[in-house]
């Protein structure tokens, strides 16, 4: 498993192929610096004894993994991918990113055999080589899935611009040629990797918007034009929360050549739909680890401002805060049932429920608002009208800024300070606008998990129960009839 | 094990001490017949091969028991009672009662080994043996936990009436006498034994109300004034949820005397708010099944009414029956993680962790009254001006009543009508009241979960992470600063 | 002006034709006396001095009438409809009632005008002798406009079966033929009058359904299937609530005659669609009255019971119950601004503004579930476990009810009983179903007012706000394009 | 009256004693810029002929003034000042800022006639001879109101730093002495004058911190530390929103000496809270202007973003949008209702009843956050993941963007970028982050709000209501139990 200095050393040696604010640079640019410290704590906490049975696991071929390479087996490794991303996240102050390749990985790791199944392709062989050559050097992937999409209400075919959609545009003896732009794309632009899914169901007429491959970040014909994201950097009171942030980007494919080996759906367009929410439904997942540090955070931080404005008895900050603790732990909970309730695919791969994925993704999409109104309002305005830091420093200011900070006085100065500093951080910036906008439409907006549970979701079995009561259906006898499967889990009998 | 027969012949031969409506009568008086019912259902469906595996268990002893009468033992039982609890819900249209009774036996397999363990009493042994009788007997019970409370600003020893809580006013040798009245006592009216358990935290001087017993219902000085709830009978369309319903008590002890082995406490009133809490936090998780169940019934109807409207696929309905989805799984998978992460306790019996059943709960409490306004809104105002059944039979009215009774042509005049018979009594019912006032106060209201939330929920750690991003705390490696157990689940393995 | 023992006595003259439990029967029925007794407080309240200024105004041709006769003519007329309409529902716990004919002679005052304008046509002078002879008799109309409506994906003239709606089966020299039902028809039962009115937009094909006319309620060929609501009367603790109710019918409509100069619109489809919204507008603006006054009762209720319970000081009852202040000032607040930004017809008839009554009725609708949660939460299970009144008078049972009804000491047991009595009342019976339904959908649920405004609401001066701002737009000078006219209400200068 | 460049000419000549960035700098400094744009447009509307009558008006003394210099005599003038408010925040994309001084105005001029009523004090003359000195130079005032309050949980008098709040510290033939600061005073640094009131409700301990009066900005003895706002700056596409911004100040007295003719309130701390409320009431009410324009700002983005997405007609779309219709005229309605049902004070100043106007802001502060949020989810991830305004104009990535921005095909991708640049800004910049928190908090968070509906509302009425329909209390005929005023509102007559 690589050191976090590997992976940075890995990156500078990369092509640069990034643009920012007007300027094509490498990975040694300062502003993508934010993003490469968090992907760094994913290969120091692997180190770490404390931690090593979270963030490493066996490989199939039994060697020591990055447990972000690895497809979970069993319940018990997507109880263990959901702690992991809670623990990281908790400590980079928000998304972690890498879980991102890691669905990816999930994704295809299923989607390949089911294709071979039908088609009697070589998906999954292929894969698996990849995904050997990916634990063995430990890489980090992005996962590009969303298209610029061009018209919303047209499909990918019916587009009047047919790049709307990342297509192929034509097939090789040695591989395929793709163009296209994936946007909002986390990571990227300090990813080993990219890997490209498929954003929608798809017909037939849409067959050339069946792709999915992997490549280097840098690979020819590759373009980052990225956007990054941080809050402020300070001078004095330097601290772990502004030094993490993340980068997005639009990856543009300019009529990009994917070697064959690196091509894991091509043209299987019925396909297209499955590998789609598998994905989603994976990364959704993934978010029942992350959400729930983002909750365990905003709630750290609105009880620390409390104390700091010294009202943290008050009965409506105690309420407030509960409500922080039924946002993390419901979520929390339906990513544990959705591991318990889950299912082992025919890859081999066990795959979280997706009943309970939807539920808790939509839940956290639509509490997110609500949660940063909550530390706001516990945290009064100054969380958007603190002086600058350099007021705290200045000749004429420190002195009136020491005596005004403090309101509780068992808080020196500059704790107080730094508490302000961080509410602002993580309430009043950029990168809370971002872990806003994640939290509403990363993995899938609400609408998205209505859409699936509208698929997904048994609403047959309740109408025969409500018929049933009403007296129009004579019988309720099967377990079928209920959506409830009387002898499931006996695995857990202690 | 019993059946609903021989269980409907032991009522029969209780001594009459139910008042209802002016009259003192036995448990043969058709108003608690609707409850009866739903008591059946729990002994016939132990009865058929289907639902064997979650009606029933093996008690410690190693003999086939009705489950409701066996304390869970390991992550499994707690899955099982869940499911079991939503199975039934579905089937009797709501509230299943005889959960009341186990979680007391829970609470008391617990409380009696903890008091022991501090005052070297025999409480627990005494305990053990009246469960082998319960279970031999296969009884049921209700759990009278409720005082009337008095001014609820006092604690019991302050009350201007010492009976506004029950409490001891003798010991003697062979037993105790006991006065005061527990309220809203669902199933007492049916139930062979009553359970009595202390409703909230004492203090030393509060000592006599630590009192927990359990005696025959129709015990000597024990009146039960019972207020049935059930929907209107029906002359015509017979339908099973008319058939079902419920009856609360007034249960008064008016010096009533409790033999020695039927005490389980008597005085220890360092453990009144742990029995309390036992026996709530234990209801929760029953809530974790039944409340999916209201749901359930509820997105049934929802639907059954969208489609006898013909409006099933709009945009809006697709919306609002997704919210039901949300409502029981969320609720749901608060039960599974709070079995998935329950505890081992001293009595061996297994534990589920409260701030999952107290999330859960809340969630519920909170959006009952949200899930019968979505039913109300797609149904619309008929569901309260509907006709009374005599109109679609009456000779002038007949013929109106079935040419204008239907609005999809797909269904019959007759399914129509009970389908809309069926939304006023879910939804327009005294029963729908006791319904949505059990979703809010069942168990627990939400403003008691929040306040157990602020007992058990770590908030500390969460500041811990706040502190550490904001560079007041420079460390975060240790596990217990951030309520992270790393190894916890190995048993998930496969 | 009638007493209401003159209006009751001119019921009672009426011939049977009403449809109650399987009986034909007259108003004298004591199933409908609850109803009744509403609509005698519109009499009764006109005679007394304190009130006469809200209950009276002028016709005009100058005679003193009951306000609910007389159609506004300028702003403070609907001021004074909405206090007058909130008056008479704190007084009878909730629905007035005879505001409905009131807004349909609103409505045909408008509309008779506009479609004479159009088609040269003679209604409104129809319209104004029937509008004189309904002040001179002091009539009460129920007006009729939801029809049973079929399918609810087709239009009139799409259904299966053409009656669905009603429609006109014959135009004949003196009158028409009408066939049909409409239904949830609030007061018909003891109404003197039936006023119908189309119930949506129509288009040509459907032009036998723009219909409109009035009726005497037992008129041949008229049948009133009728469904009353009431809660359960009371022998001992009589009290104003219980002798209020409601009853709604199916009017059903079997090839009547109509005479033509009761016909107000004959086939006039183009208009269907305006009468309809003119009769909801009206009748929205009116539940700015008597919404407000229902969250003052619950509220009152809330407050009483938490004073019951001793807990009237704590912060989240504070808090709740500042939450019925909000929804019953907001609706008000909305009413007033209609009326203030209302608009003079070319009948005379001043009109509220729509989008007001719009935003204010939607705010309702979406609310009252939530304060009937609010109640129940303060109040408590007993609610709806309340012992029968029989059992506070029981021989056996007396001393126990007196007993431990009693909360705080400051209340005396008969009034804990009533207030107890009252909230189950309230909260938790029929009556409360139908607050909570007629709260919903009364006049229009919340997504037919999402329609209205989605229809009403200047949405495009709101992007021409946002387009100046992002510069696509160069200027913004012109008030149409920002929805403000600057020099509107100099009349209220001071 | 002024020109803006007057305006802003009067201001380069003050002394400068703003500290930003650890710079002293002068009121030339382009980081003040736009707050002072802001201003400006209140000089420039009150010249235009379409805008004159909403932004002037005329003083006491006949003279033609700006509305922001007078305070309202009748309930036009507060319909006015309403509308005067909404228009310009709709053209700066927001916050107004001169409301703030003029509530001051209003506040000071009710509360100094009513302190000299009781103590006989000369303050309201002194106040008028200000009022007219504003009224000739027509000036721009910020109002410092919230102090830096220190442990939130005591009284001025109590708190360990005497100078938590502002306080007399010497009382002086000429004037007084004062000392301490002031906290988050938006337009302090480009206001003409500050006005002081105080904060909170004062006892007799307190009397010091009884204080209120007006001072030039860049007095002696006056630090402004200042925090600007605004949003990145644009190079190529310019627009009018980043044109406009805000600061705030810590504003510090520092022994500051306020010569008696400027002295408004001086230990009268029986008034404190009158005044306090006074200013934080009428300010509510200017909420009730600003707020809807906030929302038809945030629905014009989100109709204009819709419609690049090419997803306007969208179900849910539509529903999403007239949320801001029920947002915007709810609250500007609660103003409309505070106006006509508002009091004529001793003053002569017409002032907003507050119950409306509280109702009204806790509505606004409790939806802004989620007003944003529909924004977002509307607008999807790009909001926070569009690359910077460099790219769309760099060598290698023009054509990519230009391409790739388009979604809408009648859209231009320069009219797309501004459409998407302007939701960042709108939706995803430090600028938002001012907007919610200004939502939430300015003039009063909603637990300000319910604290003083707590005071305002007449809850006994309501509880009349409920004992009377409960059958506790026999009467119900006086209009002051039910809080109707029957003849109220003659004044609109038509």
């Amino acid at each position: 498993m690589r050191t976090s200095d590997e992976y940075f050393s890995d990156l500078k040696k990369m092509k640069p192929n990034l643009y920012i604010g007007g300027e094509k640079v490498g990975r040694d640019n300062p502003r993508i610096r934010p993003g490469v410290n968090v992907i760094s704590t994913t290969f120091d906490l692997a180190k770490q004894p404390e931690w090593k049975c979270l963030l490493t696991t066996k490989s199939l071929s039994g060697r020591e993994v990055n447990r972000f390479t690895q497809p979970p087996q069993n319940p018990h490794d997507l109880l263990q991918k959901q702690k992991m991303i809670r623990l990281l996240a908790q400590r980079v102050g928000g998304c972690v990113q890498r879980c991102m390749g890691y669905d990816a990985l999930i994704a295809l790791s299923i989607a390949t055999k089911e294709v071979d199944e039908k088609y009697d392709t070589e998906y999954h062989q292929r894969f698996i080589k990849y995904l050997e050559y990916y634990q063995e050097h430990d890489l980090a992937a992005a996962c590009a899935q969303t298209d610029m999409k061009g018209d919303r209400v047209k499909r990918p075919s019916e587009q009047p611009d047919p790049d709307a959609y990342v297509h192929i545009v034509d097939v090789r003896e040695d591989g395929i040629i793709v163009r296209g732009a994936k946007i909002s794309i986390t990571m990227a632009a300090y990813a080993d990797e990219i890997i490209v899914v498929p954003t929608r169901a798809l017909r037939e007429q849409d067959k050339d918007y069946a792709v999915a491959f992997a490549i280097r970040a840098d690979w020819d014909g590759v373009r980052l034009i990225t956007r990054p994201v941080q809050v402020r950097e300070r001078e004095v009171i330097k601290a772990p929360f502004p030094e993490y942030g993340v980068s997005d980007s639009v990856v543009v494919f300019d009529d990009t050549f994917i070697p064959k080996e690196r091509v894991f759906m091509c043209k299987e367009w019925d396909f297209g739909r499955r590998l789609a929410l598998l994905f989603a439904d994976s990364h959704r997942h993934s978010y029942s680890g992350c959400k729930p540090a983002v909750s365990d955070i905003l709630c750290g931080a609105t009880a620390l401002v409390a104390e700091a404005n010294n009202i943290e008895g008050v009965a409506h900050v105690r309420q407030k805060l509960s409500e922080f603790a039924g946002g993390a732990e419901l979520s929390y909970a339906a990513g544990i049932a959705s591991a318990i309730y889950g299912e082992k695919t025919s890859s081999g791969t066990f795959f979280p429920n997706p009943v309970y994925t939807n539920v808790g993704r939509r839940l956290m999409g639509e509490t997110i608002y609500h949660e940063f109104n909550i530390l706001i309002e516990i945290a009064g305005g100054l969380s958007v009208t603190l002086p600058f830091e350099a007021e705290f420093y200045g000749e004429e200011t420190k002195k009136d800024m020491d005596k005004y900070i403090v309101r509780n006085p068992n808080i020196s100065a500059e704790d107080s300070h730094r508490i302000w500093r961080f509410i602002e951080n993580i309430g009043a910036s950029s990168m809370s606008h971002w872990y806003a906008i994640a939290g509403v439409h990363g993995g899938g907006s609400p609408i998205m998990e209505t859409i699936t549970l509208n698929v997904e979701y048994d609403y047959e079995s309740k109408k025969n129960i409500a018929k049933y009561l009403a007296g129009i259906n004579k019988e309720l006898n099967q377990s079928k009839d209920l959506g409830i499967e009387p002898t499931f889990g006996s695995s857990l009998l202690d």
